[in-house]
């Protein structure tokens, strides 16, 4: 058989920043599915922060990518051949996956997509193979929302933070999201409808986050760590809540990172920091996806795609998640549906 | 009237360790209750680690001490005159106060002291005022302990500590304790039960923990923070719960203190660190004291006091909750009941 399949390889764990030597992307055969399998195509590769989490072997919830394996990666695609009853020729599949054109799936690592139809499939994929109900049950879970009260979300216009927004917002709570450029704070504001927006680079982070919080926060949504945790910490209400989704500031580190210096309010404050896994709600997900598939055709929820065209552009792509470069979720486009 | 009461009045916030010019003793004249109070005369006062709290003037739970006012304690006492209906001379009384022979309480301060045959009225209040609720809740509300977790629980010779361990244990659970003294750990382990103890100040603190807990930790019960909450961090099972009751290590602190340095544990390990006052619970008082006061007369719960003899002696008590001098829960005895 001809080499038509590529397949990005991990070479380098990353010390520090993603480079150029962290994967290569290889030539090679495409896989033939056994009993039990799929052959799937790739249509579209969401690039995710926790991408730098499995390239590490620090502990972590799942296994990290062993050196020489291909990447691991939430993926999108269509069925090409099945010899399982799950999956007929021409599904659209989504799960977890390999950054490869053409890959094995089973009914344990891939699944339907759920679609409806004033959504297109990059729509649905992007937003509800993983970070959509990361946002849903992240905030509804642990953050126990109640109206009136005050959200404050880090990569507010990231992924996951600009839909947990949304959905604070569709609870009736105040929400004020944190992000790195005039323009970001623009759309969560004007577009998502956020009741503030502060440029961390630029603003002074404690009078904005007063003058934004009157009521200081009851729910900061963590994706960072850092030292917006620090500040948010300061402003938090008795009995507050810290999902804690992502702590982004962290993954590149070199040095040990010190938890956060206001540690005692958590005693003080009577506040909750809980760590969230979306792996431990994947039974839940077609909760989530219901809900958020009725919002998003409603226009309650809205994305907002960063897509670069081609499996060769994935390594570049995953590295604009770290710089914040990225306009959107990431995405690479393989093969459009 | 002549000035026969004596009152610690706060003169100095400690700026790292307590000191002499912290508090002073004064001569004063005896209160006179008003309608829908009574009057007391001080048994037993309890020396408790929040105490450091409400000398400083940090963020805290509760208004911090004024400067100049009597010092706040947690008192035992026998009512002199009552103009409240709740209360009759002769009752034994307890709650929050100051350090101080006479003074006023209120129903919304003081409640009668609950008392079995064959439990002493001081043990009875040394555990039922603050620390055995405080062990009851903070354990079962936040920690959740199922039979055959292992508990890790730091003080465990303290006041809080013992009783939440030997909690653990009448539920189930394998319980670890950190003690400073080679003589502690004898006591948690031969005479509270503990199923390991591990003297902190001179075991090798990763190769003891994990040797005691070969199954990882469930429940880290915490009373210090620190390095201690560090260690336990990288031995907590997915799911784990941290309870925290006390964060003894920095409260004497002169610099910013680190959060732990294991803190993304908490994401990947999906922990719930949760913090914990009394205050929040005093509603539910009677259940805790139920329990527990059913505990001691079936000798479930054992209780060991420190007592110090006389007001006066109530400033050098309190230091020694900072040094690990005190062998037991610290009392003072002003006048036995």
């Amino acid at each position: 058989m001809s080499k038509n399949n590529r397949v990005w390889r991990l070479q380098e764990r990353p010390v520090g920043n993603i480079t150029n030597n962290t994967l290569s992307l290889e030539k090679e055969n495409i896989p033939q599915p056994k009993d039990g399998e799929c052959l799937f195509q790739l249509n579209y590769l969401s690039l995710d922060p926790t991408n730098r989490i499995w390239m590490s072997d620090e502990t972590q919830y799942m296994p990290p990518v062993v050196l020489g394996e291909p990447m691991r990666g939430v993926v999108c695609g269509t069925v090409l051949e099945s010899m399982t009853p799950d999956f007929k020729k021409g599904d659209i599949v989504s799960g977890i996956g390999t950054w490869s054109d053409y890959q094995i799936g089973s009914p344990e690592s891939v699944g339907l997509l759920s679609q409806v139809d004033n959504v297109s499939a990059m729509d649905a994929f992007a937003t509800l193979a993983l970070v959509g109900p990361s946002a849903y049950f992240c905030l509804l879970d642990i953050g126990e929302p109640k109206a009136g009260e005050t959200v404050v979300v880090s990569t507010a216009a990231g992924a996951v933070g600009s839909i947990a927004g949304q959905i604070a917002k569709i609870k009736g709570c105040r929400v004020v999201g944190l992000t790195g450029s005039d323009e970001k704070c623009r759309w969560i504001k004007e577009e998502l409808g956020f009741d503030a927006a502060i440029n961390y680079k630029t603003a002074n982070l404690p009078d904005a986050l007063s003058k934004s919080c009157p009521n200081g926060i009851d729910i900061y949504f963590d994706n960072v760590g850092g030292t917006i945790l620090d500040e948010c910490l300061k402003l938090m209400n008795l009995h507050g809540r810290i999902p804690t989704c992502g702590l982004i500031s962290q993954y590149n580190a070199l040095e040990p990172v010190p938890g956060p210096y206001n540690y005692s309010l958590i005693l003080m404050h009577r506040l909750k920091i809980q760590g969230f896994i979306i792996l431990d709600y994947l039974e839940r997900f077609p909760e989530a996806n219901e809900s958020i598939l009725k919002w998003m055709s409603e226009g309650k929820i809205k994305v907002r795609l960063d897509v670069s065209e081609g499996l060769e552009t994935a390594l570049d792509g995953v590295k604009k998640l770290y710089t914040g470069e990225n306009n959107g979720k990431l995405m690479v486009r393989v093969k459009e549906i």
